[in-house]
């Protein structure tokens, strides 16, 4: 079933996903011959029975193939700090390119991104087709996680992250009530 | 396949999943006997090509049955001041009283709710089961949005917003200098 472009339900779906937030995340896989990345917003847990996750990948995207002939992927959670590797991945960059901004590592053969907020490596179990999409379904192999929690989010088509600490608002606060009581 | 509570793996993967900031939706249907809404991070826009949604629902939750018996299920995406909605839907409440909380209303025998971010009726089109879930896939047949983009988002195991307003962190920092100039 085709859509086109100025189908009006396409339009009034896509502005009401703006309003979606979702992590950022970039899909790895190596394919036997050479490694790929794609940046993705569509990636969610599945279930606990087994550990897995899911990742919706248009059936036009390069990635697709990729994907298609691996046994693995991994699901890397993007940092506030990874703006760049976001938008390379995102199409800025091609192929190889796309790796060579981050401090990109590998595990059990999968190219994983070592400072991500997390590295969800999957064993591919799945592949359901629908519509221009293929859901991949992969139960989860191997776990890494990095730093502080703060991913970065993608809301109304641009990129932003989590409120700063609480800990920062309350001092601001602080510091408005000490300054009120020696100004007034 | 059956993962023991304490498998290490899913004790992971639940610590790198508290590292993927979501939307906070509520998923509702009617059955053709009654109405069902169950809180659900795992949606996700699935193509274009035509609009359609995926949602993953656990076989063992109470909602599965009812969406497995419904023609059209509606996603609505909660806004910030949605928590109360977020908990009664997501356990608190059951049956007909998750609905007591809110501002219901319905499109084409779907209740929604008339005040979120964006609901997105669906047409259910497709389920696949994988582990202790299933994905339901859904065709867009109705969107409706409300208000300022400011959805209400679980991260860490806790609610929290994206960060206010840049016109309010300055506001704040203007307050603070003026107070300063005064004090000082």
């Amino acid at each position: 079933m085709q859509t086109l472009p100025d189908d009006p339900l396409a339009a009034q779906t896509k502005l009401a996903l703006r309003r979606l937030a979702s992590s950022v995340a970039v899909v790895t896989c190596h394919d036997g011959h050479s490694r790929h990345a794609m940046t993705a917003t569509a990636v969610n847990a599945l279930s606990m029975q087994p550990p897995s996750m899911i990742v919706c990948v248009n059936r036009a995207a390069a990635f697709h193939a990729a994907i298609n002939d691996a046994a693995r992927f991994a699901i890397n959670i993007l940092h506030r700090n990874h703006v760049d590797i976001s938008m390379g991945c995102g199409g800025k960059a091609r192929g190889e390119e796309r790796f060579e901004f981050g401090a990109w590592g590998e595990d059990t053969g999968v190219p994983v991104l070592t400072d991500a907020q997390a590295r969800i490596v999957c064993a591919k179990e799945a592949k359901f087709d629908y519509g221009s999409h293929s859901i991949f379904i992969g139960r989860v192999v191997s776990i890494g996680m990095h730093g502080e929690i703060d991913p970065l989010i993608y809301i109304d088509g641009r990129y932003t992250c989590l409120p700063a600490d609480q800990s920062v608002a309350t001092a601001a606060q602080v510091e408005i009530e000490m300054l009120r009581q020696i100004a007034m």
